[in-house]
This record gives C-alpha cells, sequence and structure tokens, in this order.
C-alpha cells in the first residue's frame, strides 16, 4: 500500500534551498534551487500554450539534447519571463549559466523555471543575488523551497512516497509544487520539481510523467485558464544505485509517481485562488471518455456552477445547463445527476439523485442544502448513453478570488 | 442616418403589458405579454445547448407550423421551465392555450418565453394570474413590458429605430431584452422579443434575424456560460400596410434591425452582472475571421482577464496568455496588442501599444493604467498572421459577479 506524505524528508543526492532574492516585497522567500550531486536524467511536461515563457522554451530545447545528465532546476517569482522576447531567452540561459558555474557543471545542465507577471523583464541582479544566497544554504529544508516558489499558493505544497522493489530495494520520489491560479485542465498545469533517488532510465522517465501527469495535473481546474510557464520536471540521480528495469518496475514507479502527482495536483485545487470547497466531477456513461471529459471541463470551468457552490446553493440545473453547451450531443431525458459529500472514493454510502428522466427527482431540498455546505463535494452526472467516464477536480469561485486577480501586480 | 433610441413609442398593431403575477417575491413585475392584433409572420433563433427548456422546444416547433400566423408571445420570469420533462411541455402548452383563449386565436398562434431558475416546476397558478391581469392591461407601456422580463437586470432594455423607404413609406422595428448573466457568444444567448409594423416575408424574415443575431446577440460574453433558454423571436404585423420585398428593401431592413440588436445586446453587457466596465475585444490578423472568433472568445471569457480589469489593473500579459490558449496557432513574434479608451470606434485617437515582436513595448505605465480607469476601454490584438477579424464585447469580473450568482435562488 502507497502511503504519500505531505513531508519530505533526506532524498539522496539532492540538496535544495528557498531563499530571499529580492523578486518579491517584504523579505519573503522568492527564489529555489534543486541540485542533484550527481548527473540525473531528466523529463519534462510543459504547457500547451502558444505563447510559451522563455524557461519553458529553454527547457524544452534542453531535454532535447541534454536529458541524461541534467544537474539542476532554479526557479524563480515574481517574474514569468513570458513575453519577453530574446532579452528573455538571454536572461533564461545567463539564469542557467550562473548556476552552472557554482556548481561547476556544463550551462546546459541547468534547467529553469520561472512564475509571476508576464510581460516584466526579470530582474537580474535579483536573480545572481539568488543563486548566491542560495548556494550557500543548499540542505534538505524541502518545506523552505517549496514556499519560495509559491504565488498567489497560501501553503507550500509537498508530497513525497517510498517504494519498495520485490528484492526489498527502496527508493523515494519526492516533489513540490505550486499552483492557485491559471489552473486549466491541459498538458502540464503549474510549475512542479519532481525528484527520485532511483536510476530511471530517461525514456521510462517520460512515459511515467506523461501518465502520471494525465492522470492528476491534467485534471484540475481553478479558473480555465492556462498558463504561459506551466511546466513539471522529473530528475532520477539513482544515488541509491535502485536500478528501475523491468516493465514491472515501471508499472510499480508510474503508479508511485501517478499517486504523488495526484495528492500534489489536488493540493493545487484545494489551494486555488479564493477556494472554500473541493468538488469532484465525475462523468460516467458519456459516448467515450473525449466526450466525458468535455463534459466535465464545462462544469468544472463553468463560473455559474462554480459560484453557486460558493453560496451554498444546490443550484444543479446549471450543472446540466454547463454539460448541454459542451459542445457533446446530449439528450436530457437520459441524464441522471447525483450529489454527494466528500470524495468520489469516500461518499460514506450518502449520496442524493436530483434529476433523472428529463426532470427533478422528489429530493429533499433541505438534504441537497446540507450536502452542498460541506467543504467537499461530489457531484455524478450519468449520460446514460455509452462508456465514457472522466474525473475532473475543481474548486468554488469566491469573493476572495476576485480580490486576488483584481489585485495582482499592486 | 439609422438613429436606434432607447426608448419605444406606440408600434401600429402591437399591445403589450408587464405585471406581477406572483412569480417572484416582494410584488415585482414578472410576467408580459407582446400581441399582435393581426396575425404576424415570426422568426426566431434559439439556444444551441443540447439542454433546451420547454418553451424553446415548443416555439421551435411552432415557427415550423405557424410561422405566417403568429399572434402573441408570452414570457415569464422566475422559473426557466427546464430540465422540467412532459410536465414542463404541458404547462408550456397550457400557457399558451389560456393566453389564446383569452385573444381568440389558435394556441399555436400564441409562443412562450420562460427565464428563471433550472429545474423546478411552474407553478401554473401564477401563470394563470399573470394571464388575466397582463389582458386587463393591454397598452402601450413597453418599458413595463421590458421590466417585466428582467431577471439580475438593474435596468429594462428597449430600443426602437424608424425606417424609411425609398417612396417615403415608413415602418417601426421594436424590441425588449434581458440578459444579465449566462450571456454566451452563440447562437441566440438571452431572451429578445423584436416586433415590426412592416409586411414582411416569413423567410426573409428568418434570413434578416439571423444576420442580425450573428452581428449582436451572439458577440457578446458575460460570463461564458450558455442558457437552456437563450431565444430571440421576431415578428411582424403589418399594420402599416409597408410591405418589404426587393432585395435592397431587405438589406435596409437587415442593416436596421442589425443596429437594433446591437444596441441592445451591448446593453446586455454594460448591464452584465456586477460589471463595471464595457470592453470591446478587436482582433485582426488572425489565419481567418472563425480563428479571430476563438481568440476573441478566448480573451472576452477568460476570468484572469476580466478580473484584471474589474482592477484596474493593465495586466496585459494576461491578455497574450489567454490568446495564446485559444486554440489557434500563433506566433507572439507576429503578436501587437493595443489598448485604448472609449469603443472600438470611437477612440478619440489614443491608442497604447504595449506589446509588439515578443515583448513589451516601451509604453508608460502611467498611460495604461489612465486608460484602463476608463469605463469604456477596447483591445486590440493583430495576430501578424491573416486577414482575419473579429469583434466581441465583454465586460469584467467583479466581486458583485460571485454575490449575485452565489445567492441567486434565495
Amino acid at each position: 500500500m502507497l502511503e504519500v506524505k505531505s513531508t519530505i524528508e533526506h532524498v539522496a543526492g539532492f540538496r535544495v534551498a528557498g531563499v530571499h532574492a529580492g523578486l518579491k516585497k517584504n523579505g519573503k522567500l522568492d527564489f529555489a534551487v534543486v541540485i542533484s550531486d550527481t548527473p540525473c536524467t531528466a523529463a519534462g511536461v510543459f504547457t500547451t500554450n502558444q505563447v510559451k515563457a522563455a524557461p519553458v522554451i529553454l527547457d524544452m530545447e534542453r531535454l532535447q539534447s541534454h536529458a541524461e545528465k541534467v544537474r539542476a532546476v532554479v526557479v524563480n517569482t515574481g517574474c514569468a519571463n513570458a513575453c519577453t522576447g530574446q532579452q528573455g531567452i538571454y536572461k533564461a540561459q545567463q539564469t542557467a549559466r550562473w548556476a552552472a558555474e557554482k556548481i561547476g557543471c556544463d550551462e546546459n545542465a541547468v534547467l529553469v523555471l520561472s512564475t509571476g507577471v508576464i510581460g516584466s523583464q526579470l530582474n537580474m541582479y535579483a536573480v545572481r543575488q539568488g543563486i548566491d544566497i542560495a548556494m550557500q544554504f543548499l540542505g534538505h529544508e524541502w518545506f523552505e523551497a517549496a514556499k519560495a516558489i509559491m504565488t498567489t499558493d497560501t501553503r507550500p505544497k509537498l508530497a513525497s512516497v517510498t517504494v519498495a522493489k520485490k528484492n526489498g530495494d527502496r527508493y523515494q520520489i519526492a516533489g513540490i509544487s505550486k499552483g492557485a491560479g491559471m489552473i486549466a485542465p491541459n498538458m502540464a498545469t503549474m510549475l512542479g520539481v519532481i525528484i527520485t533517488d532511483a536510476q530511471v532510465p530517461q525514456p521510462m522517465l517520460q512515459r511515467a510523467l506523461k501518465t502520471a501527469s494525465d492522470q492528476s495535473y491534467n485534471r484540475i481546474v481553478v479558473d480555465g485558464d492556462m498558463s504561459t510557464n506551466d511546466t513539471v520536471l522529473l530528475l532520477a540521480n539513482g544515488a541509491t544505485n535502485v536500478v528501475l528495469d523491468t516493465p514491472e518496475e515501471e508499472a510499480d514507479f508510474t503508479e508511485a509517481l501517478t499517486a504523488l502527482c495526484k495528492k500534489l495536483a489536488q493540493e493545487i485545487v484545494r489551494d486555488g485562488e479564493g477556494a472554500t470547497k473541493f468538488i469532484t466531477v465525475n462523468i460516467q456513461g458519456a459516448p467515450d471518455d473525449a466526450a466525458a471529459r468535455k463534459i466535465a471541463d464545462a462544469i468544472a470551468t463553468s463560473p455559474l456552477v462554480k459560484t453557486a457552490f460558493f453560496g451554498n446553493d444546490a443550484n444543479w440545473g446549471r450543472i446540466v445547463a454547463a454539460a448541454g453547451r459542451s459542445g457533446v450531443a446530449l439528450n436530457p431525458e437520459l441524464m441522471q445527476l447525483w450529489i454527494a459529500p466528500g470524495e468520489a472514493d469516500d461518499q460514506r454510502g450518502i449520496s442524493l439523485q436530483l434529476f433523472a428522466g428529463g426532470m427533478p427527482t422528489d429530493y429533499s431540498e433541505e438534504t441537497a442544502a446540507a450536502i452542498i455546505k460541506e467543504k467537499t463535494v461530489s457531484i455524478l452526472l450519468d449520460c446514460g448513453m455509452g462508456k465514457g467516464t472522466s474525473t475532473v477536480w475543481t474548486c468554488d469561485l469566491s469573493h476572495d478570488y476576485v480580490t486576488i486577480n483584481g489585485d495582482y501586480r499592486s
């Protein structure tokens, strides 16, 4: 049984630091480095936004040519280094170069992540300072590193899991993420740095990350926007000498990585900008899985559904209406809708049917109100057409979301 | 020169009433009828939501079979009569039947519109009462009728225009609309009843309404959701004996109808739920018009763009990022972005370029802040790729939007 913890202890061969470089006001942590003592195989998943930030362009290139010998990831907040032209690319390269000089490695062995305001140029004086300070504080303070990559997050997001091979050998996978806003259901949707002390061939690493992301980061919605910077990087340094080789070992690694990413992704939704509720949207009976996903996304991004949840209003007609505009051909007569407290796999047997045969059931408005008031709520919509299923996690839309995003740059 | 007024005087052969039927609390107007003394040709555009309200299903059928002899439109608020199954259909039919009895016409000559909460059954006692009272107060109080179809609108929406034919004959087109939330850019996006005292062949009427809707109601965004009930109906009773016949007359009619619909549609955005700003999104240089429209919609529905406007924050990177996730292949290096105060066709020569060649221009943050503070702002994004253009009107996303929609049913 995999136990995914919300902490990270020592992971063999990795050192980290989270420091204040001067990119954020008030002395907040704003700069992090993750360094491996030895070269890592590395994999990445990136935003599908057509407007890609400079560090995304840089990392994509480096994973083409240098994915077998990555040594470090440098993360700055306060500035996305997106929409910054050739100057932005130079600055991402310079960031990597400075870190490489300190580490004593090839500059191509350093990857860079940025998050913050789009369209402003990176303050390289602060970056230089961040690298210098971080290198002095390298250690195992993962909590500090996770804090240093936050933007509007209210809490750091960490997770780790220990996996035992058949022969008793053990290795760890650990990761930090930041999210909060601009989280859309699409390939890679926030920043994440994941590491393992197992030795994993690069192609296996990339396959595992793709699978895990599809089941986790790509299933979360905060506001439906998608960032220019979304990236998840996965580094394997083999410091434990545990080698992953067989299909069975790959399956176990992928399973553990997926569980870890799921925990981090769900943490992003729970800590969504202004979020007061964690909502699981389950679709079944759709024509196929892709259609189910379309319906789930329409519901999960609907401002009317999200504000109704915020208002503790079991206004389920908005859920059906959102499904109806998803672009999937549906027959309302065949649809059935339930709500339940808790997460989909923890509904304590309580589930209330609201809609069937094209009309409301004879449900108790009181029970519906009691369920919708919970902090964790699940929806199940059965389309009554086929075998397509999908699950997406989302949050509500609150006053605080508007406050946070109306005031982001000031 | 067409002058579209915000009032409706007497339109020959039409009588209206807006009354309190008991569907809303506090004695508010909640029920309206529009009646023609003689049979009308009629046209309609309807929601493309797969979940259609009972009155939408009824009206679509009646416009198939009885579009040459429509006598009346009955509108109730407080209940959408959507997700109400066969019972909902019966109730929509019964509403029409009762009105027809009072008017003394075939029940198929009456169309029905509903708006309000989805998934609750219509209170037929109130509907009966609404019809009885309304028939006693028939007259030319269009302002009352426009008020009686409001939901979360803060003000009634009326418009009228007088058109002169070459020979000097004059006819009127007039309309009322309601909107406020759930306004997405798609075929028909709210309730509207439009009338004319010209005599217009039914096919011409349908063509003109389609064209006018595409240029008006289908170009507005409040929250990106799409209702189960959206309908615009157009009735022509020929009471003036002005006959529209020639292609030239059709063109003039379509032009006037488009101007009228544009005014009503823009009024819906100006009065969007919680809206504090009217934003015109102009796209040019897209691969084609459809691509331009996709980009415009992505920007106009982006919660991050809309909250930035609410916060008077010229955070233009979010506009570029929204374009980047629209699904259209774009090259940021070719993109250029401007903002300007006022409407697109009224920018007083002031236009500030923010982004070009993949990076920010050397613009004045002070000027940008001054523009974004205006109540009416325009964006122009040139993709630098082709000849595709699109214009969409939207509003910002405010605290009041969340309050209104978190609290809608109570």
